[in-house]
């Protein structure tokens, strides 16, 4: 995606090019984050006690991240949204001038709590090798964590895009929708079963093929480091929904736009 | 690999299997690099002015990362080496009681240098998607680099287990070409051909497996987003014989360790 040139952002086919980029990411991952124990520790609110923090070791490390990344401007990107929107710290290097692609409103949708809570409850038992906690493998879980939620909140909060782009294609009806509050149509409108479907096709391949080492493929028995259905799950269930979510919650203030 | 029972990690089998699935790693995050640009200003001393910090964009993000992850523990682990060892932070964590693995000069042994120096120079030039910078993405490739650069050294380092093992293994041979500073019988002895070449060969697999869209496979013209030759030369020009290099420079000094 080239943020400097708004016409080819919200072109429905580069959004979902870069849509089926990001699976890769997340399978990756999460097929990393599969080497790791449970590790319930990591999740415990002040299991590790740290000076002025209140909160789990995960959240502490995620903290950490975010600030260290606010500090190279990831958050002022239009795809990146924080899951510590009021702790982070000002940009060392100069403000990229995005021309405007999105609304104003748009970092304040974020659903990323959202996001933490059911990774933390629903993923993460199924994907982890084992349960309990491997002491001395706390921290690389919490940067593990960290990736995960990362792709996947890209992947979620690029439903902005997908919002924007349908929008722009048909205002006269967006705006009728909008003005009607008519939440059922507008999810219809934004609804398309075929890719969804294909997108659930697409993950069982790749959490096949990525999962497993290739010299195993032909073998009577060839594992996926990953359950390919764990990651079929995880979007059906909740991916592919939340985003509809975020393309919701922006299209309905979409009028407070007035550009 | 648990570090809590020495004797599982100086298994030779377990060790292998330990670096077969670091591969893995290692393809996933290059095939992330190579989403992006070159971007010379991220390895440019000073591009950006970052008070009381003298080197380049990396360096800097690189050793906030080290910094952080230094207070969650990682370099205590007998598998991390930093690239910043002198400027890390106290743990905020209960240190791990790990039972003597490795010989006490161990954390000495680091060429990370070394390492940082081959992939800015010679493998990111070679990944990357396009020549020249895209202004807006110098956070993510900063990033991306640092996952490269901290899993290639992880395999690298992890050849002290291999030297270890050894070492256990034929304890009088190696007494003897230690004592003699026979530098070319160490590495003959270390060497194994036949290993090496499979090495090469699986990672072509994983290189097409992992970097190729799964619905491109039976495609006329199925592209690896790495070209598979990148990955095997990384390996044979610079992993294998660093790796080996850890391998001899442990040794040369095993007898330092009197246990």
């Amino acid at each position: 995606m080239d943020f400097m040139k708004p016409e080819t952002v919200l072109d429905l086919n580069n959004i979902r090019q870069a849509l089926v980029r990001m699976e890769d990411t997340i399978v990756f991952n999460l097929i990393e984050r599969s080497q790791f124990y449970l590790s319930p520790l990591v999740y415990k609110s002040n299991y590790v006690r740290i000076p002025d923090f209140d909160g789990s070791f995960l959240q502490w490390t995620l903290l950490q991240q975010e600030r260290i990344h606010s500090q190279v401007r990831r958050y002022e990107a239009p795809d990146e949204e924080p899951f510590n929107p009021t702790k982070l710290l000002p940009s060392l290097l100069p403000p990229v001038n995005y021309p405007k692609i999105l609304a104003n409103y748009s970092k304040e949708v974020n659903v990323n709590e959202e996001i933490y809570q059911f990774y933390v409850e629903n993923i993460v038992p199924k994907i982890s090798c084992k349960e309990g906690d491997q002491l001395e493998n706390l921290g690389s879980v919490a940067v593990s964590d960290i990736e995960c939620l990362q792709s996947i909140s890209r992947r979620i909060h690029f439903g902005k895009f997908v919002a924007e782009a349908k929008f722009q294609l048909d205002k006269q009806l967006y705006t009728k929708l909008i003005k009607e509050k008519d939440i059922e149509s507008i999810e219809k409108s934004i609804t398309n079963s075929a890719v969804e479907q294909k997108i659930l096709e697409r993950l069982v391949d790749k959490s096949r093929s990525y999962g497993t080492d290739p010299l195993m493929r032909y073998s009577q028995n060839p594992q996926s480091k990953v359950d390919p259905e764990i990651i079929v799950k995880l979007y059906k269930e909740f991916i592919i929904p939340v985003t509809k979510k975020v393309e919701v919650e922006y299209l309905l203030r979409r009028l407070e736009d007035t550009q």
